[in-house]
């Protein structure tokens, strides 16, 4: 059985958890706080990352959110989630790095940081300056995404692709931050409200972070 | 022809030409300075980041250096770099984001901003106390490296592969600004020498960023 490490707002953890619910395969989780920086993990993950993937009985470990995807999509055959032609694939690949590097280092990163690592680890309170940019960010990358799904069924093409589960992870936690103001962003909405119903992304929902609540609509299909 | 939009110091971009050479396919460059924000650059990438690599006869540009390196690997199959099974795979994807990322964080981005930025854009002098740092973090990436050539042959396993191409692309720029103590590094300088003196990299070395010289011993393959 695989075990995937990770807490209940790592992103990255996230993207995979979709992958692996839209391909059927099973996983445990297991618990880990990065923050803690715990010896064990860190001899799996040098950087002290989530998710590590690990499968005990075939001996594997996997680092890294981006080599795990590959790694499912490759042994994994049904529901392809990189697929396409050689171009289609390189723009999957361009959204899931978009959302990986650009919208977590602008809404994500800065998110998890003033609403959970400080009051985590620090015992502080959020610096509403950062918050506020945070979210005037968010709503340029939902401005983004309106105009992708002006133009495509779904991101990166006619299909759902990985670039859908990477840019549903990574809003799915800013949701649960509060970075997400959804008036004016009919298609985003529409999208993101079928994601929320597909059994992948429903027990993501139902988790909660120790002491931080989400806002009211954050589970909500109809919201 | 493949035109590549990049600038001498862009490990990315270099990371791109490694494996460009070692797979014999031919291209242009096409200088990029990413800080000029210029307007037809970031209508081919939001990112506004180097590299695009761009064929006009084919109407194809793709952004994002992983992706780019994907679909080199995919459309041209001979020399493979992501090769072997799918994990050995995932161990080439985990290196390549441990030198895309945390070399880069650590070492690379950090002298790009002293040593380049600084300098071209707000003509200041560079901070001695983030170089000092730079320079400790590259001794243990160094280490890092010694440990993994101590178990393999390259860096991800038996044969060379994308994760010594990523290594080489974040080290040359380092080396180039100045990060890199070589000393007390036998097997790490024993790989880099081999490296220096393929036809993919010879290219890279001869070239130069304005206002800015590499060390005596950049270019030299024995060093």
């Amino acid at each position: 059985m695989w075990q995937l490490y990770q807490f209940p707002l790592c992103p990255f953890s996230r993207k995979v958890r979709l992958l692996l619910g839209e391909k059927s395969v099973g996983y445990e989780l297991v618990r880990e706080s990065p923050w803690d920086q715990r010896d064990e993990f860190l001899s799996m993950n040098p950087t002290g990352r989530t998710p590590v993937m690990k499968h005990a009985e075939r001996d594997i470990h996997l680092v890294d959110s981006v080599a795990i995807c590959e790694y499912i999509e490759e042994t994994v055959e049904k529901v392809p989630m990189i697929n396409g032609t050689a171009v289609n694939r390189a723009e999957i690949r361009r959204l899931v790095a978009w959302f990986d590097e650009q919208f977590y280092g602008d809404v994500t990163a800065p998110m998890l940081h003033e609403r959970m690592h400080k009051r985590l680890i620090r015992r502080e309170p959020p610096d509403a300056k950062v918050l506020r940019e945070a979210m005037r960010r968010a709503n340029s990358h939902l401005d983004y995404i309106d105009y992708l799904i002006d133009h495509r069924s779904w991101l990166a093409g006619a299909t759902m692709s990985l670039a859908d589960l990477a840019a549903a992870a990574q809003i799915s936690v800013a949701d649960y931050l509060g970075a997400i103001d959804w008036a004016g962003h009919e298609q985003t909405k529409a999208w993101y409200a079928m994601f929320k119903s597909r059994p992948s992304f429903r027990p993501l929902l139902s988790e909660r972070m120790e002491v931080i609540a989400p806002p009211p609509h954050y589970e909500k299909v109809d919201f």
